[in-house]
Parts: C-alpha cells; structure tokens; sequence
C-alpha cells in the first residue's frame, strides 16, 4: 500500500480480547495536519466518539488511538474516564496535550477496557511507527472480519500529484449514518453511550487542504460511499471515518486538481465500502442497487435501501431466485409518491448478462426465468 | 367458533394451487349488512385490492369472494379482467350485481388467475355456505401458514349480546401498513398490481353499526393490533382486513355496549395478530415489544419497530442471547428526537422472570447473565 508522507502508523499486540495478533494502533500524524472527522449518529455513541467530538473542538489532532476487541461502550461514566486514561497516556509519550489524541475502539460492548494492558502496550506501538506501516495498521484494527481491506490512488494534475490511501473495518452491525461532529452537538439525536461491531475508516492524503475543504471531500465520498452500504441495516455506536491531510504534497494547485483530488476520494471510498460488503458477516453475494429516474437522491436512497434490507428480498437473492414480486413489493413500500407502477422497471445482472424482470406492473413478456436465475 | 347470525361461509377446491384441499371461499352477507375494510398501503396493490376499493365506493357488498394459492398480482390489465370475471361470475349465482362482491386474493404473484377452475368451483362452495363455516373457511385462505386462526368472543351490556367472530391468515410479508379505502384515492402512495403472501383478516359480528362506526372501530382495533405486528417487516401489496356488521343482534343499545363491543374486537384482532406472528414463517419465539415513556404512540412505534426489525436484535433473540448493546444500539439508531441515554432502561421477560438489562447507558448494577438468559 503506498505510504502517505507525514503519516506513520505504528501497532502492538495488547491482548484487550484477541490473542496472538496486534489489536492496538497508533497512528502519528506530522505537525500542521489538517483532520476532518464524521462519526455516528446512533443516539448511543460509544465513549471513544464522545471523546474524539470534545476533543476535535479543542485541538488539531495529533495522533489517532485505536483498539480492537473491547467497544468501550455502554459502560456510563467509566468508559469516558478510561478513553480519557488512554488518550493522556497516549499523549504523554509523544510530548502532546490529551486533546490532541483521537480515540477510537471496536468490538465487544459493555466489557470494561483493560486500561492497563492497553496503557502498558503504547510505547511498542509508538516503536513501531513507520509510514509503511498500512497493512498492518490495516489488520490490527480487525474484529469479526476475514480479511484487511484497503484501498489506494495517485491522483495529479499538471506536475502535481498526491497520494490517497485508507484502511477500513467492518463486517457487522452496519448501516454506517454519520455526521460532522460539529452538528453532533445540534438538536439531532442525543448523546450517550454503547455499541458493538461498527465500521472505522481511516483515509490519508498528503495534499495540503484547509479543514473546511478537508471536512467538505470528506463529507461528500462518505455520501457516495458508506452512506450508501449496508450489511444488515444496524447503524452501529462507534461508526467513524477520518480524513487526515499531513499537507507535505501541498495544496492542489488548480481546479484540476481539485478535481482529481475529490474524485480519487471517493474512488478510495467506494473500494472500501464494496470491500466492507463483500466481508460482511455471513454474507454470501456482493449486491449492487441501481435506482434510476427518482425525484432526488434521497428518493433513490429510500428506495434501494428498503429493497436492500427486505428480509424477503435477501433470501431470494441468496438463492439466486429471480423473485421479482418480492422486489415490486419492496418498491411499493418504499414510501415514493405517487408512484406509478406502470413506469416502474425491474433489471437483474449487468452488460449483456442483464435481462429486464418486471415492467408495466407485470412480469417482463419476454422474462426468461433461466437467464433471469443466470444473471443473478 | 361462535357462528355470526347472517354471515355464512362456504368452501370448495378449485385447484388453484394446491391439491387435496379447499383454496376458494365464499362470504354471504345478509341483507342490510354493513362491510368496512382497510386495504395496503403498498403503491404495488394487487388486481383484487384495486377492484374492492372500486366495488366499495360504487355499492353496499353483499358476497366476499377469496382465493388461495394465486395472488392474482403482478398482472397488469390481465389482473384486473379476471378479478372482474370472477366477482360477476360469483354475483350471477346469487343474482347480485358485480360491484356487490369484494375479491380477495393471496398465494403466488405474478401466475395468471385460473379463472375457468375459479369459476367452475363457484357453485361448490355456495352450495356449502353455512353460518357454521368458520373453521374450514380459515383453512381454505391459508398459505404457507402451517395452522388456521380463528379467535372470538361474545360480548354485551344488560340484556344485548353481540358475537364477534374473526379470522387471519398469513405467516410470511408481514408487516401490515392499511388505509381505508376512500383514502387511497387520495395523495398517498399510488396504485398498482403485485404481491405474494399476505394477510388477510375477515372480522364478523352481528351488532348492528352504521358504515361510519364500523369503519372507526375496525380503524382503531387494526391500530392495537395488525398495524403493531410484523414477521419480517415486508408490507405486502394484498393485505387487507374487513368487518362485517350483519345487524341481526340489533344496534348496542348504549355507551356500555358500544365500550364493551369496541373492546371485544380490539382483544379478537390482538389474539389474532399474535396468531400471525407465533405462525411466522420459520418464527421459533413470539416476541412482545413494550415501549414506556415515549412521548407518543408514535415514537413508541418507531422505536419498536426499529428494534423489532434488526437482524441483529433478531439473531439475539433467537439465540436468547441477552445482547442487551444490540437493543440500545437499535433504540439509538430510531431517531428518537433529544433521546437521553441515561434515562433508557431496558427490561427482559415478564412477571417474577423481568430482568432489568441496562439503565443509565450501561448495563444494570444487578445484572445476572444466567437471570437474563433464562427470561428470554
């Protein structure tokens, strides 16, 4: 995985849960990074995600503190002072203030963390800092996932290029809905604490780009990305994805690359996002929703996402069953408005493998149910 | 089951479907009766629900016409024509006008209707038409549910006595989401054809109510009782549920007999809701959702059926796994405005058995893992 100058990633083995792999990481980001963070919007947000938002308003970040194993999360009052335990321990070794510490934990909810294993495992971490310390950094922040999964691109314009590299985990519990930690704060669904699997994305760039325009391409791949997967619709308490810019490859220097910069972002994201899905606890097929001609994106979203989290649409697609009423019906629930189900028009599969289901409200006339079984 | 004086059921096999047992099913209604019904929500109604909407604003029913085996969905104007052809094929036996019939249908979607075998078996059924016809009229409307469901209850004020008598089917696709049908002309979700398991609910008595009472009771009692049920979440698009008020008990003579007949169906439409979920399809526990404290019945909705429809709460459950950090991150994730963590509390089981899971973000001080497990 390319390494993104300024950002070094270093990982220990702390036994907070797993035994004979790393579970811990820390990740070191030069002086005068940029960060832009969007974190759950589950009412339940675990200790950690309370800490990065107070955190995050106090101070740039400085160094990103991440376990595995133990969620830190549903545990009142003591799971706070134990993130903030770890973050100051984190801190003092690297000479920083404890607000410049990011924490972040997945896994088991409601089991205490082992503050003291974690504590004592920092400084191996801290050793074993090095830029190309990806895959991993990529591993140790594994919990019920087969496999690592990261993503990378080099995007330029003219003799400028940049480096976009992210990690993600994640394979239960996910239905990621974030939101800027500033808007955390705001009228939206409270605060508190408790979770379980989640989905933690790390991304990295070594453009040089101010917060707001850092948090705004951040904002917009999530959009694109993990905003748009899911695995089994559960939106989890620890869910959290953050865009470090360590800015030794400078600003981009025209709208181009600009341009490039977002697209390769999202490109990243939506690697990530494919790979979460393609791991997901039990999972057994990748599947893809394409909404056509709806009024808005959120009309889109609506519609595929309760297509995609119809219990009833799952099993046919398991059996590979080209069940397109369950589809249809899946659609009509879906809440659209004055929806016409003479337009509506169903298709499975892709290139020439894709054959048209359902269309004028009735099966395709020349539906072929084993071509239709084929390409699903 | 207590019969209803003027409501007589009559069954036949026509084939439909299924082999060795009855699929067709006839309803007359004495003179005079008053029908109110609600039908999906779903924007994929199907040809039978599309044509009883019709039939309704044009005429008082006087036959209620159901099959199983063949959802009569997902058809386009085929869909319509048979249901038309059948409903004036059954109002020619009885010398009726068409509009005078409701169709109703359930089983596969998108098979055309056998209308000659329908239609042949027509007289079989009216043959058999008696007031005694509960029990084989609830097997004749089954699908894939493994057992008939029949509830009733008799109830009065001084010397009135009425008989509510009522039937279900459905084990699969449910999560029932009806309106009225006046107001489904309205701007709500369109209009359409396609389906596949189904409920269907058919509630007699021989209280006399004008259209309007019917309406709002059969209204109020689907709110306690079909709109809180689901099996897997999936609206299906021929749900529909009817009263039948026959007269011939007379009307409740007062408040007390009004209070006391609102509440008889109310108590038949929840024993039989809760028939439909114990009979789920694959369902191996029959889970009660009490939501306290909310700050209305529809917040307490959202969050029940937040909980209710996660795959992670579920899998819990069916392991009775006291996965007390799914169920909050399910509550979080229910966009409960300005929910307050500490003050949620989570309680398993009932009675003596009740354990307190969680309160105040975290798990309960007395939490005893072996307690919890035992009451779920």
């Amino acid at each position: 995985m390319p390494p993104v100058p300024g950002v070094a990633l270093g990982t220990a083995a702390a036994g907070l849960r797993y035994q004979g792999r790393d579970d811990l990481l820390l990740v070191r980001l030069a002086p005068g990074s940029t960060v832009a963070a969007m974190f759950t919007r589950n009412a339940f947000a675990a200790a950690p995600v309370l800490l990065a938002r107070e955190h995050l308003a106090r101070a740039r970040p400085r160094l990103l503190l991440v376990n595995a194993g133990q969620a830190n999360a549903g545990l009142g009052e003591r799971g706070l002072a134990d993130a903030r335990a770890c973050c100051a321990a984190a801190a003092a070794l690297e000479g920083l203030r404890p607000e410049e510490v990011l924490p972040y934990s997945t896994g088991v909810i409601g089991e205490p963390l082992p503050v003291e294993r974690l504590v004592a495992a920092l400084p191996r971490a801290r050793e074993a800092l090095r830029e190309e310390g990806w895959e991993a950094a990529a591993r140790a922040i594994l919990t019920t996932d087969t496999r690592p999964k990261l993503a990378s691109r080099t995007v330029g314009s003219g003799s400028w290029r940049a480096t976009l590299t992210g990690m993600v985990k994640g394979a239960g519990m996910i239905r990621p809905d974030m939101i800027r930690p500033e808007m955390a704060a705001a009228p939206l669904p409270g605060q508190g604490q408790a979770r379980h699997a989640t989905l933690l994305a790390f991304l990295a760039t070594d453009a040089a780009l101010a917060p707001e325009l850092a948090a705004e391409l951040l904002e917009e791949a999530v959009a694109g990305s993990f905003h748009c997967l899911t695995v089994d619709g559960d939106t989890s308490t620890n869910d959290a994805c953050t865009l470090v810019a360590s800015g030794r490859a400078g600003p981009p220097p025209d709208a181009d690359a600009l341009a490039a910069l977002r697209r390769g972002l999202r490109r990243v994201c939506e690697e990530l996002a494919r790979a979460v899905a393609r791991d997901g606890e039990g999972a057994t097929r990748l599947v893809t929703i394409e909404v056509g001609e709806a009024r808005d994106e959120a009309e889109a979203r609506q519609v595929a996402f309760t297509v995609a989290h119809s219990p009833l649409v799952k099993t046919a697609l398991f059996a590979a069953d080209p069940n397109w009423g369950r589809i249809l019906a899946a659609v009509g629930r879906a809440g659209v408005e004055g929806l016409a189900v003479e337009g509506v028009r169903l298709y499975a599969g892709a290139g020439p493998e894709e054959v048209c289901l359902a269309r004028g409200g009735a099966r395709s006339p020349d539906y072929d149910e084993g071509r239709a079984r084929a390409a699903l």
